[in-house]
Order: C-alpha cells, then sequence, then structure tokens
C-alpha cells in the first residue's frame, strides 16, 4: 500500500502524513526516510522541528540522495519527509531528470508500505528563474508518477486533507 | 459555528464567504470585518471593488490590526475579510509571530457565528526573500489554526468550493 | 456539454483533458485548439511533447488570439488547451482585459461541445512585478467565468482530478 500526500508549504501535509502512518502501524515502529540536506541555518531551524515531533516514534534514516538504496533496507512501513527535498538534492548534485525519475518509479515498485510526503509547487505564475522553472516541471513529473502509483493519494491544505484517489 | 474560505488570489472565495453568510444570516445584517489597510492605489483599487458589492448587505466594520478587540463588539454573524491581510498587517506592524497566532487562536474561541477568508500561499515554490518566506509560512500556520478550529472549510477555486471538512 | 479541467503546472491536466475528450467522443475526431504562440526554444519544446501526444487522435487548429473566431468554425467536440496561453497571448497584443473577458464569454455561450484547460495561478503570495499581477488577476477572472458556464469543473493535481462541478 502506498499513499502520497501532496499540498503546500506549511499545509500540514508532514503532520497528516506522520500521524497516518502512525494509526497504520500500530504495533510497529514505522521507519522515517529524512531527506533534508542541511543547506542553512534557517533549514536547520526547521528540520529541528520536524525531529523533535518524531523522536521516540519513528526509526529514522537520514538519506538525502540516495533514496531506492536507503529504502530497501526497511523491513516495514516507510515514511518519506519528503520526496520534493530528494528531488531538489538530486538536481543540486547535478543527476539528470530522467535518472532522477527512472529511481522514483523504482522506488514506487518496492514492495513495503510507504507513505510520500511532496510538495505542489505549481499553481503559481511560471517562475523567472531557469532553475525553479525546471524544479517545478520536474516535481509535477515526480508528483504525477506518484499519483499513478499510490493506491491513495491526498491534498493537504489548512491542516486538512481531501482524497483525490 | 465558524466557517473558513480558503483559496487563491481571484478564486472566488470572498464572494462565496459573502453568498454563504448571506444565506445563513437571512434575517439580520451580518458584520463584515474588512481588514485592508491601504498601502497604495492598486490596493485601494481592489478594495473599492470589495466595498461597491457589500453595500447594504452588511454593517462594515474597518480594523486592519486589533482583529479581537472588533470581534469581540460584534453582536451576531460576522465575515472575517480576509485573515491574510489582517496577517500581513501584523508582520508590518513587527508583531511577533507567537503574538499574532495567539490572537487568531483567542479570535477562533469566541463564540459568535463567523465566516473567515484566507489565501493558501503555499502552493509555490519557496519565495526569493525572507519577508516572503515569513508571510508564506505565518499564514500556513494560521491557515492550519483555522482548519483545526472551524466547523467547516471549503477550498476555493474557479469560483466554485469543495469541502474539505 | 462543457468542461473545465483546472490545475498547476505539470498537474497532468492537459492529458487528463486529451483522456476525457477522446472517452467523450469516441467515434468522431475531436479538434484540438492549441493556444501557443511560440516565443522561445524552451516553449518550442514544450509544445513539441504536446505535438507528439496528440497526433492522429485530434483534428489540430493552431489559433494563439482568435479563440471565437476559431471556435465557431469547429462542427464537432473541441479541446481547448489552453486558455491561460491565450489569456497571455491578448495581454501580449495589448488587448484591454474587459474585452478579453467578453470574448471568453462568448466562447462559453457556443453551443458546441468544449473541453477547456486552464492554468490556476493564483495559490501563491503576490508577485513582485505588476505584469504578473495583471496576468494572476485576469487568469482567476476568466476561471471564475468558466466555472460559472461549465457543466463539470475538475481540479487537478499529480495527474488525478478531483470533481468540484
Amino acid at each position: 500500500m502506498k499513499t502520497l500526500f501532496i499540498g503546500g508549504i506549511k499545509s500540514g501535509k508532514s503532520r497528516l502524513a506522520e500521524a497516518y502512518i502512525l494509526e497504520q502501524a500500530s504495533a510497529d515502529k514505522p521507519y522515517y526516510l529524512a531527506t533534508n540536506e542541511v543547506f542553512d541555518d534557517e533549514m536547520q531551524a526547521r528540520i529541528r522541528v520536524h525531529q523533535q515531533r518524531r523522536e521516540d516514534l519513528f526509526a529514522t534514516i537520514e538519506e538525502p540522495v540516495k533514496l531506492l538504496e536507503a529504502l530497501q533496507k526497511c523491513r516495514g512501513p516507510v515514511l518519506v519527509e519528503c520526496v520534493s527535498m530528494w528531488l531538489n538534492n538530486q538536481l543540486y548534485h547535478q543527476i539528470p531528470e530522467a535518472d532522477i525519475l527512472q529511481e522514483l518509479e523504482a522506488v514506487l515498485q518496492l514492495t513495503c508500505d510507504m507513505v510520500l510526503v511532496h510538495n505542489e509547487v505549481g499553481l503559481s505564475v511560471i517562475a523567472d528563474n531557469r532553475l525553479a522553472r525546471q524544479f517545478v516541471d520536474l516535481s509535477g513529473k515526480a508528483a504525477q508518477l506518484m499519483g499513478q502509483h499510490c493506491d491513495q493519494v491526498f491534498f493537504c491544505s489548512a491542516g486538512l486533507k481531501m482524497k483525490m484517489k
């Protein structure tokens, strides 16, 4: 079973995804695959907030780049938090788009239960700079891939979720 | 009863919220709490359009900053138009984020019927400038607070609403 | 019957709209009204991807500006791909907003079956530059007009659609 929580910045998608996987995986401690790579202080502060929330509830794995490899080691339900940051890291490390999407497709074919968190970033005017446009495109393609392979998809806003699939 | 209409710029959320509160409060004239603070001509023009639409239908109160104080005086259903602008004004007046969210929480605990209008601003890439990022974060936290306390939440696009809660 | 598919960049709205019209118009080849005007290589590359997908399935008409005139000639179901680009072209050619919206309203009163694709661009902070703000406003007004006149409206994200109307 694969479930996607997609939404905007501070839409509550991470909290909703965490609550969901904890409810599902009542007995076992689920894995928490954190994809954040720390670039600056602002990001560090954000990460700390997330970390405090998940202490004791999850078995945390930190892996900003090699998502498939890290997930192959998980022996139980896993929360991927978040796909957007992983895409961002891949672009930063100059991985070609086709390779990124191929890795994501392989991830989605793993048999373990998975809850994925992803930012919807395309509901605005086209960005001024080429890198942002590239990211928006890749992000949307990744979202479509997840939308196709996931059994359930929730669109999040205001801390609430709407079922799309 | 508290109801939130959340949506994008020109999504029709204000019209939908106005129509909704007028339908609910059939006998009484509801209050219209306008939070706009006029910064420039473009904003003045926008406000005028809103004003023309609400004449005779609402008892208008203009209060850009002291939301709780203004709402405590209302003796009937009130439309808060809009929370985003109030957040913006609070930031402009350098009110700390925690204080803003605390005031919003107090607002949501008032007993009067309330319809709140709010912009969803997080469905895009992360903004270039720090002030915009700060606003997006605050806006999302406020939206989550409203999503939690409101009895009904509608997501708006294309002049239509989808029920989230 | 008029149907609107609204969503973000790379939300899958075009694919969903194409699949929908092809399913509806099972016997006849539907028209494909392409509104793209080629401004640069990046856009040319995007258009080519769309063209490859629709070969043999549609009778393509390319018309970046005179939408009403082009649609009046269609004798069967037509996919308008997309309204956002047409709005953009109209602004580029300095057509006043009122005239654009009037033409769109006339389009929506044509009797032929129509599937319209449109970008939701307002779910972000207000843009820095005036042209972008003007576009976001016009786009939202156009979306509201379509939301009002269409029989069905779908909001798209992650390659999936949610029915709004």
